[in-house]
């Protein structure tokens, strides 16, 4: 799947679809308009019209969407019916945190499992979710044909551990570790450095969630 | 400080900056051109040339940056030298990580405490960082001047920890809680939602740091 869309319009779409799913009365059974979905969550309605434009075609002159189809259109855009596999190689406390959290079953993706190198984790289960040793990725990812991969280990490991992901079938990787990691053509990787978020947020004019 | 650079900019700073601190022999003591730093690194040299332009005067046509004073203004945008205290609410996993974190110092952030409503926690170190009971939080802050924090408590309590550090004299939140946090005029925030970088990274047309 290949959509265009800016980043802040994919922000904003979940902030969309919990508002709508919150609604009770004659929106929820009945019909919303761009503009009542603005003022309610203090946004630009332009905006918001061309955020949902995106995503839905239902939008009418005056009525509005149909609620339950702009919540059915926004959650199908966003994947969250898929049931992507997704395995996170470093089981530290980034990456308990990763297999930890349940927020991601909501956005359509299935966290399998955490690879380690070290033997003590290697048996253990963080949040129901299996700990395998680092040498079993390759076969685990190739025998289930998996495509995500969260990188949480530390900065000395994370080229190697990028590189039997790319051996592994691996199609996207998301990276914590705070280096940039060399990947072939064909793979997508997203480097997330926390502290350089945190300089653009305190020290650079970056605020696009401001409200 | 208000700086205005695009995401994409300040993403590749440390990453010319970790190639400039890596240099040896002539370009270590001498100088480099944008054209030697973009094709090390793989990227355009116009792009690299506009990006260093934001950062430093040291460019000369022919001769370039002198390798040191580029490395300084690099590091000097960055606030590398600056010791902005930051702490973090919420002592589970995320939260853990975070203090765990050596790599924020680097950026010129100093990572003071962890607060939590489980007492069971308070009176713990977590790389020698204190925690401290979430109700000390406001005092804390205020006697020591703080403006940034880390939101890494669970979804139902994210609300009410970002209203007690707006409270508490905060003025940069970064919330890593799946939920849209209000905060009143004067305090920015990033909801930071890994989730959907990863819808983003997996499903969308986006990967800025594809290499």
């Amino acid at each position: 799947m290949s959509k265009n869309i800016t980043t802040q319009t994919l922000q904003r779409l979940p902030v969309y679809l919990n508002y709508l799913m919150s609604l009770s009365g004659k929106h929820k059974n009945g019909n919303i308009s761009a503009t009542a979905i603005a003022d309610a969550l203090g946004l630009n309605d332009v905006q918001v019209r061309k955020d949902l434009a995106t995503v839905s075609r239902g939008g009418r002159p005056r009525t509005g969407y149909v609620t339950a189809e702009l919540i059915s259109d926004i959650g199908h855009f966003l994947g969250f019916e898929n049931h992507d596999g997704v395995i996170v190689a470093g089981v530290g406390n980034f990456g308990k945190a990763m297999m930890g959290s349940d927020s991601f079953s909501a956005y359509g993706f299935d966290m399998l499992c955490g690879f380690d190198c070290n033997e003590n984790l290697t048996g253990t289960y963080i949040n129901g979710k299996p700990v395998y040793h680092i040498s079993e990725m390759k076969n685990f990812c190739t025998n289930k044909n998996i495509e995500i991969g969260i990188i949480t280990v530390p900065e000395e490991s994370a080229q190697e551990v990028c590189d039997i992901m790319a051996e592994s079938g691996i199609k996207y990787i998301l990276n914590f570790a705070s280096v940039h990691l060399k990947v072939p053509k064909g793979i997508t990787i997203h480097n997330e450095n926390i502290s350089i978020t945190l300089a653009m947020l305190a020290r650079c004019n970056f605020h696009e969630n401001n409200s």
